[in-house]
């Protein structure tokens, strides 16, 4: 799970906390993964391209070369965080940590759509999104966290994500 | 480990890799903390504010009422992407992500050092940095994934990371 975890510090989740969370989450542009090494179970964190399906589900786009591929494969448990900070504290800014479980998308209507939302964000990904060695993969949210300030958090479930 | 995975994708570490490397570190205010949840193993990623130490070591704060300080108190095996990227393809902007094991600080004249440091870089943290529930940690890197730009990356070992 993501940071708070005292059930007594977490705030009520609102319409208006899914609406900010989803805005957060399909307004961004890239994300933090959080892997396992397959050898040894260390925690991995890498750097993704992000878009969206039309679910408002995280996807991406991965090289089959990369560390965080061949992680996925071996265990697909995953975590993104996603919301960048700006200038000033950066534990003041909105980010949200979703913890999911990740599956290549592989239906190719499923992917064709995909690819278009992600070409869509990510226009400069044309030099590379046909690449052979690279796949499609969705992350399916389990649950957040939302961390909208200093000491402001929310726990989220997958359906408060749901579009 | 980081990101690529395959070593004859590898470029020479040399003595300017080294300096970029730690720059981008050092020039950096926050990171994504890869961590494990302490009850099933699932990774987790949330942020952190952060600091250095004189040997360039990354430093961050940590409540106790947040999941990642769970988590590593839990098992203290860590990877830390560190590296904003800006707008255009988030992919072409280096990154290093740090692989290792954290440390609270707990040495009395190191911790003051360290408080420095980060108080230094975070002048707002002021008004957290003494509450009771916070504490410092160190992570003590083991090797590290550095990517200057789409499919160029080097590997460095820990004492590439060495100031």
């Amino acid at each position: 799970m993501a940071e708070p975890q005292k059930k007594d510090l977490l705030q009520e989740v609102t319409d208006e906390t899914r609406a900010d969370a989803r805005k957060l989450i399909e307004g961004s542009r890239s994300a933090s993964l959080a892997t396992l090494d397959p050898g040894t179970g260390h925690p991995m964190c890498s750097r993704t391209g992000l878009a969206t399906d039309q679910q408002g589900r995280p996807v991406f786009l991965m090289s089959s070369l990369s560390g965080h591929h061949a992680a996925l494969v071996s265990d697909p448990r995953a975590s993104m965080l996603i919301g960048e900070p700006g200038s000033g504290d950066p534990l003041a800014y909105e980010r949200i940590s979703i913890s999911g479980v990740a599956a290549q998308v592989v239906d190719e209507t499923d992917r064709a759509a995909v690819r278009e939302a992600y070409l869509a964000k990510h226009p400069k990904s044309k030099l590379y999104i046909d690449f052979k060695d690279f796949t499609f993969w969705r992350l399916n949210p389990e649950r957040a966290g939302y961390v909208v300030g200093f000491g402001k958090a929310y726990l989220l479930s997958a359906s408060d994500l749901d579009i």
